[in-house]
């Protein structure tokens, strides 16, 4: 089948930008092809092509764990050789763990990811990763239809890495890089509640400093400015809601009824 | 069978370093678990937990998906209940799809390995990262066991992560911090104390819940799980060193000296 797909399928998110295209070169198990085409998706690539997979295709394991990335697996497109599959792209990597006997220039996955999104600021380039059978990796030749090597870090002691982990860390690189570009870096809370200003915490901590003296809590009287700027400390590192602020007010008041 | 591993397991090429603890809640396929050991040992991660794993410990899926990564099941500890788990760690971690309707910080991969590495510059504070069964992740309860949630950044649109996935990209994130630290530059907190545990943070909750019912604080009784949740939150998010700690439960101890 010829590579009638091309690499700039759109997914629904990032339909502005062109995702790189995956090529898994003699893939050996089906299943590592499913779970490749589900982290492809997971960041947002949908174009996987295959070289020779030694199983042939479709192929019913890669079907079951690509658990429902279903878009992908439809339009995998299968090639001859590794030339063909990379023949209508403009920028192409080689993901290895081995070090070859060859003049290569070296990238982690995440400057690969950079230089992704530099060819994407050209409209109409289109970029690709190719990657070896499970078993022992690209051939220097294959290696050579490559700009670059992408090198995952990893553990020297076990470098062993799955091959849909390999695809999964490069696509994910490159997604940060895509939302990055969209939208900014950010931290965000799960639900965005009013926070006690600070009269209400300043109120809890009267209210406990009340408490305390009458309990004598204190009772090494040098002691009490440092250990109530600690108990300050703690309220104001949690960064209370008001809604959390009425709560401890209620609790100090539960616990000292007898008091 | 209790946690006789430490949280501190030396691993051979990052023998300087701590690195976190994996906790699995509920794992159902033994081919994930294997799979998130040889993750883990891909970023020089090696303590493995369970919280009661579905089909039973040891698995012979588990052993097969681990491809080499035996050092990792072999010291892999079973665990009944989420808190026991996480009881000798400092700073806990969530992953986690969802958003929840609880007010909680959320960080992504990268952020929490910066967090982890400060938190190692301490000498014996240990950190570790809850993962939740593949089919409907955390319970809220076992959330509240976290300092911060980490959310991997992922489409939207398809935005299931196999658990191996989700391990390895925490793992990798950490690793790549991992070796920047080795080689250049970082952060240390000469004088940051040391983070309490999180069985001396649930000491402070169970003395602040016996107080509370004894003085019927939660006297519409469908609210009191909500209502703990909450209070725990709080005293999650302030991360609490130990002698904050101890200062607390002093607190409590004197506020009901007369109850």
């Amino acid at each position: 089948m010829a590579g009638t797909n091309s690499a700039k399928i759109k997914n629904t998110t990032l339909a502005n930008l062109s995702a790189p295209t995956i090529i898994l070169v003699e893939p050996q198990l089906g299943e590592n092809i499913g779970m490749a085409a589900r982290a492809m998706l997971n960041c947002g690539l949908s174009d996987l092509r295959l070289v020779n997979p030694r199983d042939g295709w479709p192929s019913e394991s890669a079907n079951a764990t690509a658990a429902g990335a279903n878009q992908v697996i439809k339009n995998t497109s299968v090639f001859e050789t590794t030339a063909e599959a990379v023949s209508d792209l403009n920028l192409v990597f080689a993901a290895t763990a081995r070090k070859r006997d060859m003049i290569n220039r070296i990238v982690t996955p995440r400057q690969a990811a950079k230089e992704m999104h530099e060819t994407f600021n050209h409209k109409d380039e289109s970029v690709g990763v190719l990657f070896g059978p499970e078993s022992k990796g690209l051939s220097n030749n294959d290696v050579t239809q490559a700009d670059s090597i992408i090198m995952v870090p990893v553990n020297p002691s076990f470098n062993s890495l799955n091959l849909a982990q390999a695809v999964y860390v490069i696509g994910y690189e490159w997604y940060l890089k895509a939302i990055d570009n969209q939208s900014g870096s950010h931290t965000t809370f799960s639900k965005k509640p009013k926070l006690a200003n600070k009269s209400e915490v300043n109120g809890i901590i009267r209210h406990l400093t009340d408490k305390l003296d009458q309990t004598s809590f204190f009772y090494v009287k040098e002691k009490r400015p440092v250990m109530l700027r600690n108990l300050r400390n703690i309220f104001q590192r949690a960064k209370l809601t008001e809604q959390e602020a009425r709560t401890l007010r209620g609790v100090i008041s539960s616990l000292t009824k007898n008091s």
